[in-house]
C-alpha cells in the first residue's frame, strides 16, 4: 500500500554504482536506503549523532532486501519508507520504485534497536516519534 | 555448526570502508560477501559470465543478513559459507568471522534462483555441483 | 573564473561517503566529477557507449586533483565543468564548490583521448562540439 | 626504476569495483593506493589518529594520477610506493603493476602537509622516517 509511506526521496542511478552486468550492484541499493534513511531523519530533526550525545545508540540488528526489478544506469529512482515497532524493535520499511513507470525494484526491512547507555531500550521518545 | 563450511576467504578492512561511527558501513558487509561468493564460484571453475554464455542467469532474488558484532580499521576477517537448495532456490549460508578471536560479525543468507532462457529453472547441473 | 563553466550539477554528499575523520573520503570525489562528467554528456545528447558503437572509444589518460576543502555530512556541493583541447587531447576542467558559501573544494583536471578504432585522434566531431 | 619502492601491498581486483566497460572505475585506484599507503604506515608504526593525537594532522593538497593499463576482474596486482620531500611537503610515489606479467597499470603522486596545530611545518620527525 503506497500510502503508508511517509517520506520519499528522490535520486538517480549514477554510472559508477553499476556493474559489469550493467545493472546496479546489489549492495548498492543499501547505500540508496541508507541516504534515504538519514534524509528522512534530517526532515524530522532527528540525527544518529544527537541520539548518541544523548546516551541512545541506535544499532542495526538485521536486514532482509527483496529484489524485483534491476535499476539501470541513468535511471531515477524513488526511495519510500515507513517506520512500525515491534515489540522494543524499530521496523524501517523500505521500497525503491523506478520513477519512469513506478516499477516495484526493492522491498526491505530494517529492524533497528535502541540502546540506551548500553542496554537495549523497550522505547525511546524520538524514535517514537517517528511512527508518525 | 562451524563444519557446514565448504569455502573460507580471508581479508582485511580497508579503512575507506568505515563510515563516521569508526565501524565498517553495513552495506560494505555485503561486498564482502559477493566477493567471498565469487572467489568461491572461482575455486570450483564456475563463473556467473561462463554460465550466462550458455543461457543460464543466477539471480539475487532475496537476501538477509544479521549483523552480531561490527569490524574495525584494521580488523582481519574470514568470510566462510556454503550452499543448500529450497525447492527450485540455492541458498548461499555467509557467515563473517573477526580473525583474531573468531567472533561472529554476520550472518547472511542469499537466496538465488536460475533462470534458464529466461524461465524459471528447477535446478541447473553446475550450480548442483556447488552443494558438494 | 566562474564564467568559463558550462554545465553544473547539484547532489549532496552521503553519509557513507564520508570516512573516520567525518570528512569526504579523498576518491570519492572523483565519483562526484564522473558522475557531473556524465550529466553533462547526457545534456549534449553524447554518450560513452554511443561513441564506443561508433568505434570511437573515450580514455582517461590523466587525472590531476587539488583539494582546498573538504565536504561533510548534509553539505550540498556543485560541480561545475568546462572543456579545451590541447592538441588531440581533451581536458576536463572541474570544480567542486560548497553549496553554502560557495567555497571552493575541488578542483581538477581530466585529461582524455579519443581512440579511433584503437588509433589517436586529434579530433572528433563530437567531442569537439563539447568546446562549446 | 624499480629498486626506488620501500612497500608493496599484494591485493586483488573485487568483480563489484569494475563498471559497465568491465574495468576497474577509475576512482577505485585511489582506493587501492589508500589502502597500500595506510598498509605501509602500519607497517612502520605510524597512524594517521596517533599523529593527530599528538597535534600532527596529515592532509592530502594534491593527487595526480596516469592511467596506463585497466586492471580487469580476478586481476591480482601490486601497489608500490615510496616517499620524497620537497620543501615542507611529503610526496608519495605510486605504482600500481598487474601481477601477471607486472605490467604497470597506475602510477601516481600523492603531494600530503602535515599540519601541527593548524600551521604548516616543515618537517615532521615521525614522517621524516618514512624517507627510508
Amino acid at each position: 500500500m503506497t500510502d503508508k509511506y511517509i517520506f520519499e526521496w528522490h535520486d538517480r542511478v549514477r554510472d559508477y554504482e553499476c556493474d559489469i552486468q550493467g545493472i546496479v550492484n546489489n549492495s548498492n541499493y543499501m547505500h540508496y536506503m541508507e541516504h534515504a534513511r538519514h534524509m528522512f531523519l534530517l526532515s524530522r530533526g532527528v540525527s544518529f549523532s544527537g541520539l548518541h550525545e544523548k546516551g541512545c545508540d541506535v544499532v542495526v540488528a538485521r536486514v532482509e532486501v527483496q529484489y524485483k526489478c534491476s535499476l539501470r544506469p541513468n535511471d531515477e529512482y524513488i526511495t519510500k519508507l515507513y517506520v512500525t515497532k515491534e515489540g522494543p524493535r524499530y521496523i524501517f520499511h523500505h521500497a525503491i520504485f523506478r520513477k519512469s513507470d513506478m516499477k516495484l525494484c526493492i522491498r526491505a526491512h530494517y529492524v533497528l534497536a535502541a540502546l540506551v547507555n548500553g542496554k537495549l531500550a523497550t522505547s525511546y521518545p524520538e524514535l517514537d516519534e517517528l511512527l508518525q
